[in-house]
């Protein structure tokens, strides 16, 4: 007779010890991007290799996939949420042994050193500093793939890794579908005499910005006790082995303030949606949102759906003018259409909503060259500039400001670009069903989101990664994903900020 | 036939592994005390009681016990080095084993909860808050001393845990030999006229006090590459898993940049310290400082040897005029009066040289009543104010500025506090002895720290915890602990600086 009531509770022990070595190890990387000293990336790998280490020998040991397996076989005796747990934690356990624990450990110290190195490429603009590196990393990533999931093309294999059953095919089709609005809108805003954006540069201090940042994630609805703000050379956020602890970061740009703004409220965005979990998944593999792409649709969401409205944005204007210098002398007009300036740019992150998804076909494009050998790390630099030139016009005047941009290749996240165009999508089709409900635009105007944060909570933060990505989907939607919603959004509201 | 190469081979994996473990814990710890949001100790105890209890496993394990015993038993085909490690590691395993693992682990958990507790009960000047957990504190420490030396006095055994040997008698004795002179002295400074301490007092902000301890940092010779700084309510040095990764706290007054400026001194001595281990003692247990008494001689050495000396000040002046506003008023000899002023205060860490070692005997006193239940928990505030008044005739006004000023207490160190007293008369005799061969006022006048740290390094900190702190003391020394050595240093100072 199996002791399946012994077999849970080691089940809740397992994640419970796994969540540990999880908050050791965030933290840990956090540390290394927010606070350490400048020569301690070393040190940190030394840690992150040996943690690394238990926690593998933990989570693939015979015992844990004994009992595991044991639980899988009694799964009628489980509740549905237990069941989710054994499938998930069998997923990732049976995709761990295939990789041999030393060249997981090998590859966990490489992502520290490559997240060292490429600070200092990105500082001195030196891409030849991070190739090695960069090129071991595209090597270790179709290496897993293949030993994972011998059967599967590997840039499939890393797509489905960000979202469950993403692969080329969805994504070169919803990215057609995207390019054949996008190009010609954005050609016809460029007709248009341009916004003025005056009003977001100047000279703010450090201590200012800080002052909006905190202001910001109070009017979002951050819980301030479980919610930490600190600076980075990349906006990321993380949780500490819960989301009791959940921390978002930010980079003051002292010329132009709306840099940070906008960091700050898509990093809310994500601890929202983590912080939202209901409090009984904490220390389970099922606290803490389910994919990138229904992540990056609350973090895009709160940025731009929210962040860039009208009716926000007459909210927003006065406390700017509170915290920031010299902003008296421009009306909240000036900041609405500021705020929602089309202009094919250089940088992602700062790019506006119509060009956004643009920088993400370029990566998107490299990354499919690179995982089939069609192009080599080495390529990389040149053919950014090539595909910056022919999607957005723009000519990049050094790496820093093109390929070396993005902290995500040197944390190994080959495969995630494309979450930030779906979850743009999936969040414009959440604000069509979330008005059939919520008066959203009154509640932005008071600068009051609780109504919107109980209806995110209801449908999607409360459920962690209890449901699949899909199911998710389609409960909140009750109809299929349609990307058209998305692209009937970005031109509305360009006809009332360009008149067209 | 025992296998001693890979004996050895498993001695520098379980040394690599715990100290992956202490990075971990340590960080943790730091990152509670530095940057982490108000409401998240919960969240920290569950993954510290975890990971404790790990690394207990890993410490105890039969597998370790066995290793390190053969290892013992074959002591003569090991390195001095080795059979150091292997000593200190038996002792604490073997102390570890007595205390059953669920012990272990709750306490370490209610230490994160004690300093979460104890930062609000400071904040609010609320003793009661923190007293139940205080309780718990010294209630454990008094049964794990009789577990592991059922025969011994229970404060015996804490105080020989910072300071190897020591005891309450050598305690007693070394007081009693302070306060016979001190008692004197500063009755004679009392009647002297005060000095003017105008040119540490003003409105200085977090960033300019923040330039001024870069600067410390620098001029100190600390490497910024491995040490970092960060703020905190209670300062303190730590390192993550070996000395390449070293971080400094500290706390800025708004009216008194002193505070700040002592602290960063103070802490940047045990970070030189710990960070002058020789390299190839990383990731072993010999890595970093020996004892706490050898520690505090090195952080008050360069706090109050260095910090407050004739010579230094001369240098530091203009380094304070260049940081802080509205100085340039006042002259060097301001500064170095200021400096040394001596006035009996409430808060140890901010007081004078002279009154130094009254607050830390309060203390001492006041750990032996508690320890032998003379006095309970509950009397500590009364008591506290009691003695401050006998021995330093001030009154507390609040506990805030009493009772729970110290972080100590809430992180479980009792027996600590006799370690600065003794690291201070043993600095006092490294002066005398360092003198001999640098001419360390020609260097602190030129704030060249080279020479001074070089000695330092090659007598004190190149060896970790390779030589026992007896016989690390006598190798520096050539002759016997004396404290009189330390005492003449005082007087000697007051005389130039009160003109007695």
């Amino acid at each position: 007779m199996t002791d399946i009531s012994a077999l849970k509770e080691r089940l809740y022990e397992i994640q419970s010890l796994q969540s540990a070595y999880d908050h050791a190890l965030s933290l840990i990387s956090y540390d290394g991007v927010t606070s350490a000293p400048a020569g301690t990336a070393q040190n940190r790998g030394h840690a992150v290799s040996l943690l690394s280490g238990e926690k593998y020998k933990l989570s693939t040991s015979e015992e844990t996939v004994k009992a595991l397996e044991e639980l899988d076989q009694n799964r009628d005796q489980l509740s549905g949420r237990e069941q989710r747990m054994v499938f998930l934690m069998l997923k990732e356990i049976r995709q761990m042994r295939k990789i041999p624990m030393d060249e997981y450990i090998a590859y966990e110290e490489l992502l520290v050193q490559a997240d060292d190195i490429w600070h200092t490429a990105k500082e001195n603009s030196d891409f030849a500093l991070f190739e090695p590196c960069l090129e071991k990393i595209f090597a270790t990533n179709i290496r897993f793939a293949s030993l994972i999931a011998p059967d599967k093309d590997p840039y499939d294999y890393w797509l489905g890794e960000f979202e469950d059953g993403l692969d080329m095919k969805t994504c070169d089709a919803f990215f057609a579908t995207l390019r054949a609005r996008l190009v010609p809108l954005i050609r016809k805003i460029g007709e248009k005499p341009q916004v003025d954006d005056a009003c977001l540069k100047g000279d703010f201090s450090d201590a200012d910005q800080e002052k909006l940042a905190k202001e910001l994630m109070k009017i979002m609805g951050l819980d301030l006790d479980h919610v930490g703000l600190a600076t980075t050379e990349h906006p990321f956020t993380t949780d500490f082995g819960s989301h009791l602890d959940e921390r978002i970061t930010t980079h003051y740009q002292r010329d132009d303030f709306s840099s940070s703004l906008f960091s700050v409220i898509h990093e809310g965005g994500h601890a929202l949606y983590d912080t939202g979990s209901d409090e009984s998944l904490c220390y389970t593999v099922l606290d803490g949102g389910v994919s990138m792409g229904i992540h990056e649709s609350q973090s895009r969401f709160y940025e731009n759906i929210l962040g860039r409205s009208r009716a926000f944005s007459g909210f927003l204007a006065p406390v700017i003018r509170s915290c920031l210098k010299d902003r008296a002398a421009y009306s909240d007009e000036d900041f609405y259409k500021a705020l929602n300036k089309v202009q094919p740019s250089l940088i992602r992150t700062e790019a506006d909503e119509v060009t956004y998804c643009l920088h993400v076909m370029v990566r998107y494009e490299l990354e499919k060259a690179l995982m089939h050998g069609q192009i080599t790390v080495h390529d990389l630099p040149g053919e950014w500039n090539r595909l910056y030139k022919e999607y957005l016009g723009v000519d990049v005047p050094d790496d820093r400001h093109g390929v070396l941009q993005d902290s995500h290749w040197s944390g190994g996240a080959i495969g995630y670009f494309p979450s930030y165009a779906l979850g743009s999508a999936y969040g414009a089709q959440f604000l069509k069903k979330m008005k059939e409900t919520v008066d959203v635009d009154a509640c932005l105007a008071k600068g009051d989101f609780d109504p919107v944060n109980a209806w995110n909570r209801e449908h999607i933060w409360k459920w962690g990664s209890e449901k699949p990505a899909d199911r998710l989907l389609k409960d909140v939607l009750g109809e299929p994903f349609d990307p058209s919603v998305y692209l009937d959004y970005l031109a509305e509201k360009r006809s009332d900020v360009y008149g067209i």
